[in-house]
């Protein structure tokens, strides 16, 4: 599992006010955590208004770059801020996000077609989320379209089929499911990303919906998140998951990562 | 997702003591502690030599019938013993079980045809445990046969796909879980019912492989464990699996499980 920290974003409120107050000691503390805990990117997400975007991102990218040397997931709404700020990452990452909606994809795709950068790309248009599978697929063709015409590799993208709360609905997971499982028919190349834990939204005990909703998704074919790694749970539910899917012969990554102390109940103080 | 406790086994060390000191208070505890714990039905296994096991079973039978009502799994490896003790059993239960193995069927079918017995049914023959999912289907289908021989309607077959260790294995659970999506594909009416706590032998952390694997059996069509009810981490991860997997509209089972303190964290002392 390719795990995109999700913790450097001004969304959460004690980032957001990190991010306000300049607090430089707390986003370099969780970069460093982030990467400890086995992060395979960093997500670096400003949320701030448009006109001061470009250079909060530019105070953040410095600050994470200088702790980590983890490739950025650079994260904005804004499509002009996304190309505008490409500038300051050092190294080809991973862009979260475009969609089919508005001009994402024309200004995104051409700014990094000659490049190594990765991208998000969500199955979602003008009209906002599809409500069934067969339609984010039909998203998901367009994209691929998209990325042909761009000359951007299949494995450079990293397909979002959108997770939703499932506490709203009465068919459980079988939306995502059943669109991951579409793409992954469909392109053995793509990476299949989500941010899991939008599953237990409202709930109680989360965990143990995550832990759910992860296996069940790994099952079938998605291989990123963008989650908390610092979450022992939710590391825990990617372990088990990947012993029970056959992604980890005789459990032996598993067994290591409880040796190492990483999954598993905390021994009692 | 109907629960067989699994507790008053002679096989369980602490049971087999309990049994051999004639330890009633033992056994009428373990009894009411599965029944309060969400238990459908109460295995009852003496695990003894079998020229003492249908006195020792009358024995067990009569202490857990006086302190519970709900229907008994009648388990013996021996279908002489489960025959002459179906007549100690107050009410039609489960029987536990048959195989295409030597003369089970033929020794117990005939004994619950006429009756409103259930039965457990192994997909395994005289070879033993079929290594590949499609040789248990067959072993499947030939108990089927056997059934409708008989007259036993299939609702009243509780197929067992056989779970076994996860660690030794390259492929994970696909073994088991394409077993399970072959018998409900094939026949909606038989129950699938499984040890599930079989998977995690052997490995660290086991609530975590279950929960796992719990969610891909039930996700496949398993709907009946032998468990442990009162295992806190085994009911949250099945009131999960069900929330993720639409047997749960709008998580309101999961919710009120939460609620009444069945499930989740448990609260710091």
């Amino acid at each position: 599992m390719i795990i995109i920290g999700e913790k450097l974003n001004g969304s959460i409120p004690s980032m957001g006010k990190a991010i306000a107050e300049r607090d430089e000691a707390r986003i370099r503390r969780l970069a460093v955590r982030q990467e400890d805990a086995g992060a395979d990117y960093l997500d670096v997400c400003a949320s701030v208004p448009e006109d001061v975007e470009e250079e909060t991102l530019k105070w953040m990218l410095d600050i994470v770059q200088e702790e980590s040397s983890l490739p950025i997931c650079l994260d904005s709404p804004s499509p002009n801020t996304i190309v505008k700020a490409l500038k300051y990452v050092k190294k080809p990452g991973l862009i979260n996000s475009v969609s089919m909606e508005g001009d994402k994809i024309a200004k995104i795709f051409p700014a990094i077609a000659d490049t190594r950068w990765k991208c998000i790309a969500l199955c979602s248009d003008e009209k906002g989320i599809p409500p069934t599978a067969q339609q984010r697929l039909a998203v998901f063709e367009r994209i691929l379209q998209e990325a042909d015409r761009y000359g951007i590799a299949h494995d450079r993208l990293f397909i979002d089929p959108l997770v939703e709360m499932v506490c709203t609905s009465e068919t459980g997971v079988s939306t995502v499911i059943d669109t991951i499982k579409g793409i992954r028919e469909r392109d053995k190349d793509v990476h299949i990303v989500g941010a899991v834990s939008n599953i237990s939204y409202n709930l109680p005990a989360r965990a143990l919906i995550n832990q759910a909703f992860v296996t069940l998704a790994i099952a079938a074919g998605m291989d990123a998140g963008i989650l908390d790694p610092t979450n022992r749970d939710m590391k825990g539910a990617i372990y088990a998951a990947e012993a029970c899917t056959g992604l980890d012969d005789y459990c032996m990554e598993y067994i290591v990562a409880f040796r190492d102390g990483e999954i598993g109940p905390l021994p009692k103080a």
